[in-house]
């Protein structure tokens, strides 16, 4: 079905599969069996993780495709998590100006988020995201069958996002989620909810001139905890602990605020507790982590703003927080 | 003025200029002097010419930025001719997912062609504008005054363009250029009815979904000989040269094809000669040619495709050309 839906949409000849070694080895042997079979179709297998988001990795790929002789109506297909999706939507973007590709994500972050959404990047010198474009993909495919060998940890660091998209956006979706939370079974019942949230924001706002900074509820305070324990914890704390961290944290500032009433603020911070991880926060000073939230992209001349939720399925963005709120928030949890 | 219309149009407190070492000598000294006091501002400097679109400068470029943490807000200006804006239009659109920039052409090219329309690239490995995208300048400033140091081969490179945009879309501009060329002396009257016919195509299709092809007349051929110059001769054939040529074998092909008549095709032939530069193809086979204008962004499927005019002031895009006409028309030239 894919096979044909591709060949309707658009008039390719080639394809090129960019995944890691990972996806080279679970995913691509299930992918290669239903792509078209009379275009010519070539792989391009990355190092796994965060190492692969470098100009260096653009470069080869760029030199892979140009040796393939792909033109402007040709097809890059993503197989793979973030870091796959976020390469290769900026090397598409930037060939020949722009050729079409599609995100197949292996992950439960990449099909919930990275997959979605059009934002690409790499890095430039450990400045994470620093060069990239905003490009769409033709489409995004979704199959479970590719969630199948993916480690419990990653599933985890999905349900952070999962959990976000119901607090800014599906108050319904956040019901359901408080009983069972996102597993493996209800995972593909719920999967057009959660797309639903991020699909409906990036069509407000595609280039982040407002509005779609809703998404980083959570992100201010979970990144800047992230930082701390990759710099400080010999056995750091995974991205999907630290921004359900960062989303406890935020709601007691908006609480704080008065932005939040006591009740959902409770709530949300018992749901999360229960099915992703309660606020560990005692070993990085307040000093150390105020420091981190003012690198904040959202931040700018030492002033902190947030993306905050004023009740469950409805969010804020460009909230100025003074630092005494944060400093009494964090000490809630000490 | 420039100062007030930026400071009044953007909201942003720094800004870089690009520039080239024979712009930073001839024009920033110049542009200095008009830019906004109360902003941070500094330059890079890149080598003159081809050599500069690449990733790696690209890449020097974006540190400089990051160096100086430059944000969403801030400014790129670019100051030079074809190559400064094709660089610096990728680097803006690229940096933080895309920042604002203005051209300030300093060159004919620049003023007429590479400084308009939102189309940047840099080289891959010989390979002419392989990674780029579209990205339009919050404004293109053109000043005369620029132009008093720019050396005459690259007044030549601009001509090409400028005899180009006569032959697509402008009849009585390419009877005006027939008798005097275009000249130092007779550019500031001309350079509005030169602008207008590429910016009317820009306007109707800004990311070359068709129409804006015909933008691309003389450059298939065009750019084929002048890679194969790049790769084969120890002093190149310029920009100007190559797409001179590739109008002239290009309208042969169209005579060929009998989409153009015998005394219109004889009489661009004889003015381009006269005003450009007579076809020099010997040193190139027919088959190397023919592999480089495959490579082409219109062609795809080993279809070669080219825009050629169908009159003087009139072109068409997307005409499929066999093989075989190619070779009888390089053969012509031979």
């Amino acid at each position: 079905m894919f096979s044909e839906w591709l060949k309707a949409s658009i008039d390719f000849s080639k394809l090129l599969v960019l995944c890691d070694e990972n996806t080279f080895r679970d995913c691509w042997p299930i992918l290669k069996g239903i792509l078209p079979s009379d275009v010519l179709v070539d792989f391009f297998k990355m190092e796994v993780g965060e190492v692969s988001k470098s100009l260096s990795i653009c470069n080869r790929i760029w030199e892979k495709m140009t040796s393939m002789k792909m033109d402007r109506k040709d097809l890059l297909v993503n197989l793979g998590g973030g870091v796959v999706c976020d390469v290769g939507g900026f090397v598409a973007a930037s060939y020949l100006r722009g050729i079409s590709f599609v995100n197949v994500p292996t992950s439960l972050m990449g099909m919930v988020d990275a997959g979605l959404g059009g934002k690409n990047g790499i890095d430039l010198n450990h400045h994470k995201n620093r060069i990239g474009s905003f490009a769409f993909p033709i489409a995004t495919v979704c199959d479970p069958v590719f969630l199948k060998t993916l480690p419990d940890i990653e599933w985890k660091n999905g349900c952070a996002e999962v959990f976000k998209h119901a607090l800014i956006g599906d108050a319904v979706l956040f019901e359901t989620l408080s009983v069972d939370g996102c597993t493996r079974e209800n995972f593909t019942a719920l999967l057009h909810s959660i797309q639903s949230v991020k699909l409906k924001v990036v069509e407000d706002d595609p280039f982040e001139d407002g509005f779609r900074k809703v998404l980083n509820f959570g992100h201010t305070v979970g990144h800047a905890i992230e930082s701390a324990s990759l710099k400080k914890d010999s056995t750091p704390l995974s991205h999907g602990e630290a921004i359900a961290m960062g989303m406890i944290i935020e709601n007691e500032i908006m609480f704080q605020l008065g932005g939040l009433d006591a009740s959902s603020n409770n709530n949300c911070r018992e749901v999360l507790e229960k099915h992703l991880t309660k606020v560990k926060i005692t070993s990085y000073s307040d000093d150390d982590l105020l420091e981190w939230m003012q690198y904040d992209k959202k931040s700018a001349n030492g002033i902190i703003r947030m993306s905050l939720i004023t009740s469950i399925g409805s969010c804020s963005w460009n909230v100025e927080v003074p630092q005494e709120i944060i400093r009494k928030a964090l000490q809630s949890f000490r």
